[in-house]
């Protein structure tokens, strides 16, 4: 979670607006491995947290392409303290590769004293320790083109090279106006900056709503890493932004096209499949408990709702392309049952 | 608003369940005037916020009574501080009548050093500008009953002698699970008391569901005391419980029953008219300061729904049984414009 906890534990500066530190370590690995870290199978681990939407990007986009096994995955807890994500769902809380408890571990592996954020999603060295980057936009983009030797047969394109300005423009609105819009709306420090933050994020899910209307996807006819980008945001809508963030104008069950849209991605494999409810609702309303002092993490909302019909094969569209629908969850990966939609009635 | 503020000005003790202090000032403005107090048009003053739902049961009991003249109402602002209730609306911030700046003052002029909530509803005798009593319970009953001679021609019976048992059963149940029930979701110390007052609260109204599936009021075919007390509770839960007491497993809006029946209610003259969302929304999120910090106050949700068909005259019933509705609310009672349901689109 690309969330800066400050020394002070605080998310809201009082009279502030939210903003968000943006200054990721920028290493990158690449095919040829200029940075000094090559695309290579089973050489890095991925750091992630199925609470943060950022880091779901890449759980989703790496079971997308079929980058299980080249790029093997660990799951910090949902909850942290100020030294941020540690490993404790693994036995003896380290995991079990990376032989660590902290991903700060492997922050200060490389850069002793690190002094930003401690983020996932994060891309660790496994032979050194030592974390390459945490640079979640670039991150999924390098997944869809410099792993691309390592893609599954049948691996979708999710970034085509004639739709990629395209894709550029509507995530940069989605991200400052939703993906962002709704962490500015939740830590605002001010009513002003609230009230500012609410109205471009509901002009925005109007906007999408419009555009959703009468084309499947965001982009084309296909899936393609826009519609990822909005998906981690829109799962977490109802579960947390409407209430914690005050984002509540309408619930998305309530925005009907995005609400039909939303759940399309979701009952598509490498979607809903990655989504932990458990862990996203725990994660919000324990770590800012400058919002939530008391901690309580609310029982509603009933989130069956995400597995009923949606009717949008009838727009069309190729969900995949010229590709194939990822298999099933490798084992390992799995979400536990009793986190899913269907178990989580309110 | 019966809220306790502590000392500590805090709603929420860690660890515990949420108890409300239910020690009243028991004495009663009746007929025979026993208890010292009279009967008598003119002679007390109602004073009430906007935003509480007890206070908000009497102020619809008086207007469905036509007890406006007999009775005139004081309206405190919808934020205060730890010293309670201001007449900060009014000019000069002194109640024009009582001429006081706060409730308090009517409370300490009986009882002084009083140690227990200033709490609204509270009825002042004007001439020695001592509180007589702040039952909320006991007061709209007496309205009813005691203040019979007040009252308008073609008044209905909200309390009628041969549905007492019932009515009184119905709202101990409602009172219980849901008028306090919010406020045990809202103010719960712990997972564990919160989990068991959002249990018993859904609990609760899916049990009101088939209860009004097939009838039009809670108890009989006209509106009765019954009524207007689970009324105060349903018109503010999407409002503020839903988000800020966490009582969201779903919106009002999303229990067809439970919304057409306090649509039809709300569009009753009588009820409706008498609710302020703005005081609802400011009072709820600034007063309570340790479980919403920021005190910012959400823009959503979009309340114009309120005004929507319901299709509940259908059920047939009669809504003032041998009675009449109540006419258009005196120019000084009236809530100003921008605050009601058709200004509130979120």
């Amino acid at each position: 979670m690309t969330d800066e906890v400050s020394t002070a534990g605080a998310y809201v500066t009082a009279g502030a607006e939210f903003t968000r530190d943006d200054r990721y370590i920028a290493t990158r690995i690449t095919a040829d491995g200029r940075d000094g870290y090559p695309v290579e199978a089973g050489r890095y681990r991925l750091v992630v947290s199925r609470a943060c939407p950022w880091a779901s990007r890449a759980v989703i986009v790496r079971r997308l392409l079929g980058l299980e096994d080249a790029l093997p995955m660990a799951v910090a807890g949902p909850t942290h303290d100020r030294r941020s994500w540690t490993f404790d769902l693994d036995p003896g809380g380290v995991d079990p590769v990376l032989g660590i408890p902290r991903l700060q571990d492997a922050y200060f592996a490389r850069f002793p004293g690190y002094s930003r954020g401690i983020t996932v999603p994060a891309i660790v060295d496994v032979a050194t320790g030592e974390v390459v980057t945490n640079d979640y936009a670039q991150m999924t983009l390098d997944l869809e083109t410099e792993w691309a030797a390592l893609h599954r047969p049948g691996a979708p394109d999710l970034y085509p090279e004639h739709l990629r300005p395209e894709i550029d423009a509507v995530a940069r609105d989605v991200f400052r106006d939703v993906n962002n819009g709704v962490y500015r709306c939740g830590f605002a420090g001010s009513q002003d900056a609230y009230d500012s933050a609410y109205r471009r994020l509901f002009t925005r899910l109007d906007w999408l709503s419009e555009r959703l209307a009468g084309q499947r996807y965001l982009v084309g006819d296909t899936i393609t890493e826009a519609d990822v980008r909005l998906f981690t945001t829109l799962a977490r809508f109802d579960a947390v932004y409407h209430g914690h963030f005050k984002c509540n104008r309408d619930k998305l069950t309530e925005m009907p096209v995005l609400w039909a849209y939303a759940r399309d991605l979701f009952q598509t494999p490498g979607f809903g499949d990655t989504v932990d409810f458990d862990h996203i609702k725990r994660h919000y309303y324990v770590v800012h408990e400058d919002i939530n002092p008391t901690r309580i993490v609310p029982q509603g909302p009933d989130l069956r709702g995400w597995l009923t019909p949606h009717g949008r094969e009838a727009l069309g569209g190729r969900p995949f392309g010229d590709g194939s629908p990822p298999g099933p969850v490798p084992e390992q990966d799995r979400v536990p049952v009793e986190h899913t939609a269907a178990a989580m009635a309110g």
